[in-house]
This record gives C-alpha cells, sequence and structure tokens, in this order.
C-alpha cells in the first residue's frame, strides 16, 4: 500500500514550507485555555486512568446523542459509537462490510480511498457537479451497490455542498433500495452561511453518519463517532475492540468537559465560521490577484478550495513549487482531473498565504516558459 | 465476529461485582500526580493540539528507543512505530501480512485470536509447558509459518514466563528459518525477582517486538508501539494511516513528559513490582486456604494466576459465579480446556480478593451438590 501524499509531504517538508497541503485547522483559534480547564477537571478524577468501554465514554456518548436531538435528528447514546478519529470510524465500517460495492463521489477523500483499497472494496465512481453527486449515474450505481460514500458537506476536496433538492432526492433514491449510506461530515459545522440538515436524518435506519472533533474543536484529540441505527452499530463494536481495545478515555473526558459548556462550544463554532470566511475570502481574492489564471468556485464554507490550472499537470507542477518552500494537493491525488489543485485555506497565516501563492507565481511561470 | 468475553463483562456488570476477569492494573496505583504534572507541560506547548505525524511523537520515539538501548538491545527513532496501544500494533502488523500461517501458543491471549480471525490468519497452535512453547512442535510448524506470535514473559493467560535457555532455543530456530516474530511484552517490566532478556534482542531484523504503557503508567492512554528494523516497520506506515491516521498525540506527550524523568518512572515500575508481588502471595495464599480444589502454579510476575478445578465446566460455573458477584475467564476462550480459569490479581483490593474467592467458593460446592 502506498502512503497519503500529503502524510509524507507532512513528515518531509521543512518548517518554512509554506504549506496549502493538509486539511490542518487554523492553530490559532483552537481554545487552548479552555481545553487546558477541561482537562484539569477531567483529571480531578482518577478512575479516568483506567481502561474503559468499548463503544465510548458514557457522558461524551450521551452529549453527542443530544447534540443530534437539537437538530432535529432523534438520537440516543445507544446510536454512537466513539472511534479514535472518523478515519477509523470508516474502517471499522468498511472492514466490516468488505469487499462490497461502493459508490464514491470522483474526486473523493484520499483518507477514504486508502481505506476502500485496504478492504478489497469495489469502487464506482461517479462525477460531482456544483449541486452534489451526478443524478442519473448515481441512479444507476445503486443498483450494482451495497454502500455509497458521501461528503456532502463542502466536500474534500472539491469544496461542493451539496444543495437541499440534491439531498432530498439522493435520500429518495437510497430509500427505496437496500443501499446504505456513509455520509461523512467533518465539515458540517464550519458553513460559512447557513447549515444544511445532513441526509442521514432522512434515512436514519439506512446510514452510518460520521462526526468528528477534528476540524471543529482539536484533531489531536482523535476523536470521531459513527451515528448510526443499534442494527448498525451493534456488529461493528467487537471490530473496534479487536482494533484497539477503546479510544483513549483521556481525550474523550477532556472533549466531555470542553462541549458540555455548550454555549462556549457554540461562540466557539461562530469564531471558527466568520474567521474561515474571512480566510477564504482572502485566499480567494489574493488567487484572483496573483494566478488569475486559476479556475475554481468560491466554496460555501469547509476548508478547501478546488479549481484548475487548464492544462498544467500539477504533480510535476506540485515538485517544483516543493523546491521553491510551497505545498499543495494535486487533483489526481483524489481521483480529480490531471490538472486540477486542492489548496487548504486554513491552516496558513494571511501572509504566509500571499507569499505561497506569488511563490506558485514564480513556479508557474517558469513551469510554462 | 464475536465481542472478547472480558469487554463485554466489562460493560455488564454492575459495580458491586467483584472482577478477577479484565487485565486491569491495580487503580490505586496510577502516578496519578506526577501524571497530571505531566499534563500541565504536555499542554503548555499550543501545538499539540495540531495533526501529528503517522510514526509518531518524535520525542516519545527517541525515548523509547533509548529505553532498548538502556538494556543492551541498540535501537533508533525510526525502528519505532507508535501505535494505539499495542492491540493496534498487532493488528497493523497481521493485517500487512493477512492470511498467512502463524504459529501461537496454547492458550494465547484473547485480543490476539481476534485479531488473528479478523486478518484470516492461519493458525497453528502449539501447547505450552512450564518453560515456554513445547519445542518439538514448534520446530515442526517453522517450516509451514511466516509468523510466529509469542508473549514469553509472563504469558496472558497462563502466566509462563519462558527460561533463558528455552528463549535462545526458540532464537536459534528462527535464525535458522525465514519465520518472523512477533514478540508481545506487556508484563515484561512487572517481574518479582529478575527480568528476562527479549527473545528479539537476538533477531534484531527478524522480529516486531510490541511493547506498551498501558500495564506500566496507564491504559488509557493507548500507547503501544512496535519496534522492529526500519525494513519491517516502512511498510505498516500507510496501514497506520489508512487506519487512524496517528495516535493522539496530547496522551504521547502526557507520556513523553512523565517518562522523560528516568529515575521517577524507575521508582515507580519498583512499586508496581513489590506491590504485584504481595498481591500475587495475598490471592495465591487465600486460593490456597479458600479452594484448595484449585490447581495452578504461581507465577514470577504479570498480572495472571492460571490453573483448573479438575472437571469442572468452567464455562458453566462463570454464570453461577456471576449472579454471585464475582467473575473471571474461563481457559476456554484463551482455546485453554474446559476445566480451567484465568484470574486476575492485580485489579481487586485485598478485601475484595477475599470476598470474591469466598463467593466462588459458595457456588462450587453448590455446583458439585
Amino acid at each position: 500500500m502506498k502512503r497519503s501524499f500529503i502524510r509524507e509531504i507532512l513528515e518531509h517538508t521543512s518548517s518554512d514550507t509554506i504549506s496549502f497541503a493538509g486539511g490542518l485547522p487554523d492553530a490559532s483559534l483552537f481554545p487552548t485555555i479552555e481545553l487546558q480547564q477541561a482537562t484539569q477537571t477531567a483529571l480531578a478524577d482518577n478512575s479516568i486512568w483506567q481502561y474503559s468501554t468499548s463503544t465510548g465514554y458514557a457522558p461524551l456518548k450521551a452529549l453527542i446523542a443530544q447534540m443530534y436531538c437539537d437538530k432535529g435528528f432523534p438520537t440516543t447514546a445507544e446510536e454512537i459509537l466513539i472511534t479514535s478519529g472518523s478515519q477509523q470510524g470508516l474502517d471499522i465500517i468498511c472492514r466490516y462490510h468488505s469487499g462490497v460495492s461502493i459508490i464514491i463521489e470522483s474526486p473523493s477523500y484520499l483518507g477514504a480511498l486508502n481505506i476502500f483499497k485496504l478492504n478489497n472494496m469495489n469502487e464506482h465512481s461517479v462525477s460531482l457537479n456544483s449541486k452534489g453527486i451526478e443524478i442519473e449515474a448515481f441512479k444507476t450505481s445503486i443498483k450494482e451497490s451495497q454502500l455509497t460514500y458521501l461528503i456532502p458537506d463542502f466536500q474534500n476536496p472539491s469544496g461542493t455542498c451539496y444543495s437541499k433538492e440534491h439531498r432530498e432526492e439522493i435520500a429518495k433514491l437510497l430509500g427505496a433500495s437496500d443501499t446504505l449510506l456513509i455520509e461523512d461530515s467533518p465539515y458540517s459545522e464550519l458553513y460559512f452561511d447557513k447549515p444544511q440538515q445532513s441526509i442521514s436524518q432522512a434515512l436514519p435506519k439506512q446510514s452510518y453518519h460520521l462526526g468528528s472533533f477534528s476540524k471543529v474543536l482539536s484533531p489531536a484529540l482523535r476523536i470521531g463517532w459513527i451515528r448510526a441505527d443499534k442494527s448498525l452499530t451493534s456488529p461493528l463494536i467487537a471490530y473496534k475492540e479487536a482494533m484497539d481495545l477503546h479510544t483513549s478515555s483521556i481525550t474523550q473526558a477532556i472533549a466531555y468537559e470542553y462541549l458540555k459548556d455548550t454555549e462556549q462550544f457554540n461562540e466557539h463554532l461562530e469564531t471558527l465560521r466568520s474567521a474561515y470566511k474571512e480566510k477564504m475570502l482572502y485566499f480567494a481574492n489574493a488567487l484572483d490577484e496573483i494566478l488569475p489564471s486559476f479556475e475554481y468556485t468560491r466554496p460555501k464554507g469547509g476548508m478547501f478550495i478546488y479549481g484548475k490550472f487548464e492544462g498544467v499537470d500539477t504533480m510535476l507542477f506540485v515538485e517544483k513549487c516543493l523546491e521553491k518552500g510551497v505545498v499543495f494537493v494535486p487533483g489526481s491525488e483524489f481521483g480529480g482531473k490531471a490538472d486540477e489543485i486542492r489548496f487548504n485555506f486554513t491552516h496558513s497565516s494571511l501572509p504566509l498565504i500571499r507569499e505561497g501563492l506569488k511563490r506558485i507565481k514564480l513556479c508557474l511561470y517558469k513551469g510554462l516558459e
């Protein structure tokens, strides 16, 4: 198996490389003081250092279930399975369903593509358009697929957010079939204008809804979860157990102590949304000014700007850029076209965004000479 | 797949059930104050909340490598791959080698047996005797096995500790073959009298040595590691990445900040060794007094006493015991004989050990009526 481009890059770039590659949150926005306080409270209970249950820390499961209920999606704590990041959540599901046919968006999340390979899944790629996955091709694929993997909110890498009508159409088609939905939604809270209802909410017994605190609180906690009907989560518990016994109860308790102050978390989400919207606008304006040949659509949330330099082989191009101290991910890594690129706009500071795009400009003109 | 007996029990017993079932450390011995201090230091660096590298937190890898060097086993940080508990370490190795033939001790660790099933391994069971795995059967099995999985130090469940001569013999046989060793050693530091040299030390290029902080520091950290030659760890990194991106850098940093005070850790290990030796003696003396028909050998370290009630079906028996508020693991769960039992002696307090054994006595005589 091949390592992920992004994670190899993360390990091998020097500290002065400007990275638009990984899906890294803006570290300056982590609520570090509040997280430190939450940690102190969590560690006041000495029993937290002992082994814990495989399905997750009970207070955290109850709190996540409540978050769904508050969105109008009735959920009990028993329908939540805590995982070591949503990456592990997807792996558990695919390991249980290993070898089956799965519909995926094209392009799609690199980490998911690796999981599908690892579990010998039979992939049916269906293109995305600006409203979501292409309906006609999706209809055809449903008939021969047991699973479908979608990222409807500010999709990785494309940034696409499924429209309300598109979500309803997908839910209707899936509802009339036996195909199970895996809805991956790490970015759903990172909307700039308004939230969208999950597709899973219309298919509560036919979906695995994957959540994560990595993009909205801290990735180092390594906490994600699967929300699904009990009949779907039950057989997964033995897999979770065999794979790592349980997710750290230390980080689960820290997350719980932070999140139980609902108002504090909601304020933090508001801060993230407005800061990321501002960063996206800054990045997009700088792109338009410095690299006007880059074609893209401005996203309505999430962490990525996706587009293309028409006719440029971005896999060769990124190697030149790396030499000049700037990096991004070529679209082909996600199953996209050879001239496409994904830029992360959340990680770098505003001055570094400008500087990074200028470095790319230098390589671009050199490349076209 | 079936869930583990122990972990189901952990989730479903009431708080007044006395448990000799799980491999739980004595919670009263966790160095909680020192761990709290280590946590404060770890969280003083705000960048700790960000994504981290897949192979592990660099200072922790270096420190673990140094621990090997201090034991006379030359090791570099590149030869350490941090995993989410050694459970995940074993799963990563088996997933990479999925479907091959593997020699296992009989009986063996339940969590490992589940991993072997999950990865479609072809198991060759070889019985243990008081010195270690039976050499003649082992010799025969080597010829048709790519892997061998051994727990030479205070084996789970049997408590067996391989003798020096036995280790040398195993290393010689493996060295003359192409079979790779997976040496699982979560209990190696929990010796009552003297440490043993790992078998891997004689086979540095032909072994995966699995370590863990779960039994000697805190299981809630979920930190284990694989120590192996770079040619063996390199192909595993892509698997680790696909499975959970990386292990929590929060818990890794906590462990590092605690462990870097070598003297503090060594003193803690001394405390654990003497406290566990005392508990083993207390448990064994109480067994001899209350349940004299239980046949077993006193272990020289670790966490378990393994033996039998001749002719008693311990799987039926444990159900009766559960009703009376005491639980242990029947030997058959580990691939052992139907009348065997594994008792954990580290978890319960001395008064509860006595009370638990009395409850078992009541069930035993009732069962034999």
